[in-house]
């Protein structure tokens, strides 16, 4: 029995990812996560404040994607318009929902705070969307159709997606082996892509790595088959062999020339 | 006379991006750059090493926005598809770039390594481009219409991406200050909002951080005028005194009371 492949994009929202100001740490969360779970993330975007942008950007991932996840825009200030946003895309009213209004009213009544306008904020969601709970600050995140939206705040985000992602049928895991290769990749690149077109069912990236004077590279397998990747890193394995025993063998030359001379 | 306004997308290409393996830093370094610059970047998106996906995202970002800029893809290996990709965008043929062939085939040489065929992959581009040089590792990024293509090793792209953008007229900047404030949305969201309505030439972002018992925000008004961020300034200046008094002047009250009581 095949489980069918799921699929996840994620749109981060707001001007101080695209304005250098925060550098984002969710995106790379949320890939983790969902590697992890069996789903594969095929594409992210990040986009302003901007209502048109962010609804352009949802309508396009969430037709394409099973799941989309969100970030940032649904705080109590001006500037967090993602509640209206989404509402917008799906075509709905954006609503202060009723039991977003009891939990958020509770807590500040428990603190002793006024449940300012700008805290009731914090309740609006489209209509006919259920909740995403926040262990962290209380306002929930919210579900409507395949479309996750959740907090900014890295602590909020990652407890909203935690919970979020544990609820999701858990997929067809990609099982991926990771190969150190001391060579860089003007050594290796003409066998490695030989290797690829021999395992066509096997995805095997090449990573670079430049440590200030060389090129080292970080090969890695991947499959839905423990026995796909094996095969495939096999050949790796051989493959690394064969040009560490080259290297040396043109080494022994050169010396044995040098030595002659 | 005003600079007309210069707009930047991204297009960060990569699976190792997608899987998590790779945590990306080019993104948030263009960012910090173009800022500088004066130069508006308006979205990001990340794709995987797959034709289709760079093509689309390509067309549709270089048709939006005065520039692109795209990291990673252009190695030696099977899986760097950025050249072909882009030439594919252009409907333009991907060929061995004659100078390119030169840079690399005399490197190599000097280092007495083989010119290998994936070594020569990496003098692929669109036919038309010019070179982005690179003072890290020789094999250039290219320029095409208004695409920069870049490499996607952090120190290659910082190194192509500052050369870049010093080549790109300089935007009018964008004025910015911070404002640190003690109190978390919830208490300035509703004033802070009839602020931003009273100075809507400026662009106040409220960006709240959580140290793990209470929230703060800091507060960012931009501008492309000094006298606008001024002025917005010291309404947000005022805005947190305000919100000061009055919780002291509670505090106050509650002490009084509990003295009484």
């Amino acid at each position: 029995m095949t489980t069918p492949i799921q699929t996840a994009a994620m749109l981060a929202i707001g001007d101080e990812l695209l304005s250098g100001r925060t550098k984002d740490k969710n995106i790379g969360h949320l890939a983790d996560l969902l590697t992890v779970a069996g789903i594969d993330l095929k594409e992210v975007r990040i986009v302003s404040d901007d209502e048109d942008a962010i609804v352009e950007a949802l309508n396009a991932l969430r037709a394409k994607y099973t799941y989309v996840f969100t970030s940032g825009g649904i705080g109590p200030t001006h500037d967090d318009i993602t509640a209206d946003a989404v509402s917008k895309a799906f075509g709905v009213p954006c609503l202060h929902d009723h039991d977003a209004m009891k939990l958020l009213g509770d807590m500040y009544a428990g603190r002793g705070l006024p449940f300012t306008e700008a805290r009731q904020r914090m309740a609006r969601m489209p209509q006919g969307s259920r909740h995403i709970p926040n262990p962290v600050s209380t306002a929930p995140g919210f579900i409507i159709g395949n479309v996750h939206v959740m907090a900014g705040v890295p602590q909020v985000f990652q407890a909203m997606v935690a919970h979020v992602v544990s609820e999701l049928p858990v997929g067809q895991r990609v099982i991926s082996r990771a190969i150190a290769c001391p060579f860089g990749e003007g050594d290796i690149g003409t066998a490695l892509g030989v290797i690829q077109k021999a395992h066509p069912q096997t995805s095997i990236g090449s990573y670079p790595h430049f440590d200030g004077i060389r090129f080292s590279t970080e090969l890695i397998v991947r499959a839905r088959d423990q026995a796909l990747v094996d095969a495939a890193a096999a050949d790796v394995d051989l493959m690394i062999e064969a040009i560490r025993s080259d290297k040396q063998a043109a080494l022994s030359r050169d010396l044995g020339t040098g030595e002659v001379a």
